[in-house]
Order: C-alpha cells, then structure tokens, then sequence
C-alpha cells in the first residue's frame, strides 16, 4: 500500500490519509500476529492447501480496507468483491464510474492484479528463505496448470526467476505504452492489468478509451505474451533455445488464438463489415483478451454477432497458458484431454496397443491424465450448479452463465448486465459474495480451496 | 411398416399405398443385399461399430421413406431429420401441424421411438441366432452407459429378456391409458413415446392436450420407469430381491428427480403460484420427462422463471440410468464422476492414502473411470463445437446451445425457438443434418460413431 500512498501524496488528494489507516490496521493486525502466533517447522500438504487459500481470503479483506476508508465504496460487500476481482486477476467490477476515483485508489486496485498475477504465495516463496518444504506446498496450490514447473532445482530460486521475468516484461510493456503517448500513471496501470491477465482500467471505456491502434496493438502483444508460460521466457534467455516453438503447449495456445480470430474476422467482415485493420485488430484483442483471460475490450463485443460471441466465450474456458498469469482451464490441460481423446478412439479400433500420451518427448503419467480429466469435470460442474444459483438471484439465462463463467475463469466481462460496457453493481449482495468465491475458486483452481471444506483438515 | 399399415387400412386413408411402397422398397433392397452381399464368419470390434452406427443411418434412410412416399414432407432433410429423431428417441420435431397427419404416418412416427428406444441391433440381436461373437460387439457399441450389463450368460438371451421386460412394461401402460379414457390409437402411439423417452405426441399441445390429472401421473411414472436401468426389472421378477434400492445408480437417479422437483415447485410456489397439486404435477411431468431425455410437456415451460429452466438444462445433460432408453451422459457416469471427485479430494488430505472406486460391493477399475471421465470431456467438448456452428447458422444463443444440447442428450425441445411449443422446422437446411449427425451421437455414445471418421476403419 505504501506505492499506491506515494501517488495520493503526488496528486495531493485526500485518499491520502484513507491509504495510511490502511496500511497501519495491516501493519499492525500483521506484527500482532507474528508476534504472537507460533509456527511449527514442517507444513504438510493440506496445510499448504490451507495457508494459500486463507491467505488469498486474508489479504482481500486487508485490501479492501483502503476501498472502505477512503469512502469508494459504502458497502463492504462491494469492497471485498473488487479486492478479490483485483488479487484473482479477474477485472470484474462494481464501480459504475471508475473515472471520478483519486488516483491512489486507482493505483491499488490494478496493483492488487500484479500481486496477484504471478502470485502472491509465489512472491512470499521468492521473499522469504525459511519456509523449507512449506514453500514447495504452497507453490505447488498456487500455481496454475496441470503439473507446477521448477525451472530451477531450489524452489525459492524459480520463484524469484518467475517475478524476476514479470518484472522485466512489466517494464517493458510500461515504457512501450509511455512511447505512445499513454501518462505514467495510465501506463502502469493498464501495464499491471495487462501484465496480470486482469482487466482493469483506469478509463471507464476500458482500452476503447485510447483509439490509437497502435496502443490497441502493444496491449493485444503483451496480454498474448501474459498467457504464455513465464519458464519459456527465462528458458529462452537462459539457454538460448527457441524454447517456444518447442513448447507443444504453447503451439496449441497460438493456434486456438489464430484460428479464433480468424473465425470472429470472417464473422465480423460478413455481418459488420468495417475496414481490414480495425477487424483485424478488433478481433484479434478481443480474442486474446479473453482467451487469456483478461477481460479488456476495445469494442461493446456484446453487439457483435452471435457466432464471434460463441467463439469467445469457449475461449473463457479455455484460459492461458501452464505457469502463465492465465486463469480459466488453461491450454496444457486442453492438450492433454485432446490427446487423451484420440488416443481413446484408437483404442477402440486397436483394442490391444498400449499407447502413452507424450507431451513433447516425456510421458504423461496416468495419474496426471486422470487428474485433468477430474480437473475438468469439476470445472464444468461448479460451472453448472453456479449458474443455477446465480438463477436464483433472480439473473437471466445468458448473464447466469456468463457471469459464473467470466468469474471462475477470472475473466471479468460476461454477457448481458455483466457485458464488456456493463458491470457488476447491479448484482444481489449475496450474488456478489458467491461469484468472489468463484473467483478464488478459479485462481486456486478448485482444489485447493474445496479441501477447506472437508471437517477432517480442521481437526487437529 | 406392415403395423402402420395395417392402422392405414382400418382407416381406409390414401398413406396406405405410399407405406406399402416403402415397405416394398426396403424389403426389396433388404433381399437383394442379402443375396448379394457375402457375410464374413468373425466380426471383430471395430466392425461392430461400424455396423451399427451405419445400421443406424440407413434405417433412417429407409425409414423416411412413408413420410416421403405420403407427401408429409417435401424436403428429404425434413423426412430424414424427422425419422434419426425418431430412432434416436429425441423426439425433436419439424413438423408445424401434427394433427392433420394420417393415423398411419403417425402410428410409424411413434413406432420409430419404440423401435429405437431398446435398441435397433438389440432387437435384431434377439431375433437372430446365428450372430455368434458378432452380436456381443453390436450390443456393447449400442448399449447406454458406462458398461455393457448381461443379466443371462448369453448375449442372445440378454437382449430377449429386454425386449421381453420392455413389451411387458409397454402394454402395462397401454392398458393404464386405456382406463383413463385414450383411445387405444393414441395410448399406443403415446406409449412408445414413454417408454421408449422419445417424446412425439399425436398432439399439437404435447402431453398439455389431455388435462386428466391421472393421465398426466400415469405418463410421469412411466417416463420415470423407463429411465430405470431394464436389467432391474428382470432382476426384481427373478431373484425376488429389492434390486432398486440396491442399486447406488437408481438411488442416485431417484435423488436427483426429487432434489430437482423440489427446486422447481419451490421457484414456481414463490414466483408463479398456482394449486398445489397443479405445481407438484407440472414440476414432477417436466423434470422426469427432461431427466428421462423424453421430451414431452404438459405445460410451456418456456415461460417458466430462469432458475427453473437451468435446473432443467442440468437435466438435459444427466440423463437416465445406464440399460435405460435414456439419453445424455447417464446418471451412472455422473456416479462414477462423483464418487471420484470426492477421493481426489481425499488423496490431498491423505496423499499415501489408495482409496478404490467402489460401486454396490464392486470396484470400478481405473480404466472404465478414465473411459467416463474421458467420455465427459468428450460430451462437452462436442457440445461447445456444435453450439459454434449452429450459431454460424444464424440461431441466437440460447436457441444453439439449447437446439445442440437437447439433440446430443436425445431430449427434444430445448429453449427459445425450439422450446417445448415450437419446432426445429426454421432451421437452415445444413442445420438439420448437423442435429440429425448430433442426435446420432448421443444415441450411439459418440465412440462408435466416431470410430467411422477414422480412415484407418475403412481400409482393407
């Protein structure tokens, strides 16, 4: 809290001492409790489990409070629910004008995305060096994807290279929107929303606040480059190996954003026609903002046909890339579950040949695939019965389901009420509380928060 | 054909000669690729599929040919779509005005849900002796479920007891319509649409024509009986044992039917009140004929509240017990899928813990759990796919995903234009064969018809 204070003193805005109680009750509620908590050597697995989702709880209660203190919002409800949206890189939001807010407030609510984004856990890990085999658990039910990659043997060390690579992006992106034209302040900001797969903006008409193509196309590039696995990058620089195309993941990845593009540009072209660039562009940011998962929009694409809608919201399941800020069921897992299909099929007619499911050249154990396979059952499980209590709160068909869908994917705009130009204030109280568990049941991806629903973790 | 033909002629109405033709015309054809075509000893497994699924497809071919013959549809499509509906027990319908049709071609409407509810090959498997090995693969690439039941040793005698427990159950309801005032024509013709869970009416108004209550609850219960896995029927007779109760998938079924009219006549009770048995009916008729996969409505749901219409949409994909006439993924795949979820949970708490998958006193192994959640993914995926292209048709969103999900699960009516009173008969052309391919899908369990895209199946 203290770089989102920096700036209200910049501005000189009265949010100023809004941040500071903040920051104190943080402070203070966390010296108090390492002070007198005691902690015990070894963490076990469900522990790790326990920690990394309590504390994904903790923290956006703490970051609600510069919400409720600088008066953004009356409503405590409305409060957490923005905090969660930031920390689960969702970008789903219940301000109707995000414009007449000072900027520290600003400032903090993209930077909970970037904290977010990598992982806060995966930040902790990196910082601190006494956690022992703790850290490994709580990397592992932090990270996304199906198996949590170690590019480096000690598992302190990976998460440093890991936020090492976000830092360095980060800047990148930053000084790229600055050469457009973009202030620093902006630009950090939508950097943060970027660079975290998030989703929010400063501007109340998202991206379509900057008609330049040119910032259109550098956001388009870095949430594209957000979705990928962030060990290629320092793979690529580490052994100069063009660790990309190599990555089956990662052609898979390209070729569902291609060929999604492709479709809504032909969609687009037939019943919209406009000029070839802006389809292009139109389609292509669209299309990447929500198969990575971050929710920007350029357009109201809640006005395109229904066909380019279709496509992009399959493309909410589908999410980013393995070790990316992505959120959703993310590529690795399609891959396996595709090829795990095929490999059924001929089953079927080669009865007897045992075939392995190889990602690159290694085997994918049975125990991965199975884990997938449940992975995706569960996913779309939650998916059906949220839809059915978002019902209940009184939503209709279509913003149902795109609202529970947009939330557990850690998205952010759905169809309807909850579309790229709309927002969620309209929600039920409880409707609000139930899709902030949504969000952190998508960012932990399911298991790691449903373990705290079993009475056995509680007990001794 | 020879039963429509013989109500044709008891009404002297003019489709006699056009059924006549096309019985002539299949058994033409049947006697010549009989005479022709040699037969080879063995058939392997890939074989058997592909037998059945193309046994499907041309008994649909031959099949439209009294609605062709008669004149009821110009279009080929129409007739074709209409009839791989009625095989499959879909129940979907293109037809505007059902009322005006002749009693034959209405009679061979309904007699093509009877026929296609137990099983095509299942029937041919019975009646024929000399399938050896053969008819094993044919039942298992047509049976419902994750696993293929024999209740006999031999797979002749399977089939016979089926179809045997089927007929017996049929005229059970035939004689219960009966008494309650149908004429016999229609206590048939709405039998096979029962028992079969098809769901075509002689009616324009669905199941809504006849306001009697009991006939409303006679229909309910047997919808809900024929959602019941057949070998328990057998099982029940022979051994005298309760085998309902001990069945975990009936159970499971039986919660899901009362869980979901509960919500129902709770949502209806707050926001449509009406009497108190008039919203238990209405509640328990549409859950158990959408659980059921049949398809028929008393009332138009349609106009029912968004929570309602979810939980029905839930339903769609559930479908009846494995051995049912049922379609869509089967309560014992949703069994299987549940029971899994729940240990995987458990391995997180207790990570050396090896829990087996147990069903009754048996223990799934590992490969039939991968084969359901694989076919899952699988389901779904096909789902996602087929709602893309009915959209690029021009449907809206509600009416693709409802139109692909209600023909992949073999309900019928789905949402908006093709909901409980409207029709498929406004969508394009290609639209229709994409369904009719997709009606094929959920009836065959999508693997055996897949097997038929692979060109390896077609060399030597």
């Amino acid at each position: 809290m203290i770089f989102p204070l920096g700036w209200s003193v910049y501005y000189r805005e009265p949010d100023a001492l809004a941040i500071l109680y903040a920051l104190a009750v943080t402070m203070v509620v966390g010296g108090l409790m390492t002070f007198f908590l005691k902690s015990r050597e070894t963490i076990r697995q469900r522990e790790g489990f326990a920690i990394v989702s309590l504390g994904w709880i903790f923290a956006s209660l703490f970051g609600s409070l510069p919400y409720l203190f600088s008066g953004t919002f009356v409503s405590f409800t409305d409060a957490f629910f923005e905090t969660m949206s930031g920390f689960t890189t969702t970008g789903a939001s219940v301000l109707t004008n995000i414009e007449v807010l000072p900027h520290g407030i600003l400032f903090w609510r993209s930077l909970t995305h970037w904290l977010g984004g990598m992982g806060i856990m995966v930040l902790f890990v990196a910082l601190l060096s006494q956690l022992g085999g703790g850290g490994l658990q709580m990397f592992k039910a932090e990270s996304p994807g199906p198996v949590a990659e170690r590019i480096k043997p000690r598992i302190q060390e990976t998460a440093k290279a890991l936020w090492l690579t976000y830092v360095i992006l980060s800047l990148l992106q930053v000084i790229l929107l600055l050469f457009g034209g973009m202030n620093l302040f902006d630009a950090l900001c939508h950097t943060f929303g970027t660079m975290a797969t998030g989703g929010f903006s400063t501007k109340n008409l998202s991206i379509g606040y900057y008609p330049s193509p040119y910032i259109q196309w550098v956001i388009t590039i870095f949430m594209f480059a957000a979705g990928a696995n962030f060990a290629l990058y320092y793979q690529m620089v580490k052994k100069r190996t063009n660790s990309f195309w190599q990555n089956e993941e990662f052609r898979l990845y390209l070729w569902i954003t291609l060929g999604s593009i492709l479709f809504i540009c032909a969609d687009l072209a037939l019943n919209q026609p406009s000029g070839l660039e802006k389809t292009v562009r139109d389609a292509a940011f669209q299309v990447v903002s929500i198969i990575t998962t971050t929710g920007y929009a350029t357009v109201d694409f809640e006005k395109w046909p229904t066909f380019s809608k279709i496509i992009l919201l399959i493309t909410m399941f589908i999410g980013g890339c393995s070790g990316s800020t992505g959120g959703a069921v993310k590529v690795g897992r399609i891959l396996i579950l595709l090829k795990h299909t095929f490999i059924e099929i001929l089953r079927l007619i080669h009865p007897r040949s045992v075939k392995c499911l190889k990602i690159g050249d290694k085997t994918v154990p049975d125990a991965v695939v199975i884990n997938v396979l449940q992975f995706f059952f569960l996913y779309l499980l939650i998916f059906f019965l949220g839809t059915a209590v978002m019902a209940a709160f009184g939503l209709n068909m279509i913003e149902a389901f795109s609202s529970v869908a947009t939330t557990l994917g850690n998205v952010g705009p759905g169809f309807g009420l909850v579309g790229p130009m709309g927002n969620f204030a309209a929600i039920p109280e409880a409707g609000k509380w139930f899709l902030s568990l949504f969000m952190l049941l998508g960012r932990l991806e399911i298991f790691t928060v449903l373990v705290l629903f079993v009475p056995e973790v509680w007990k001794s």
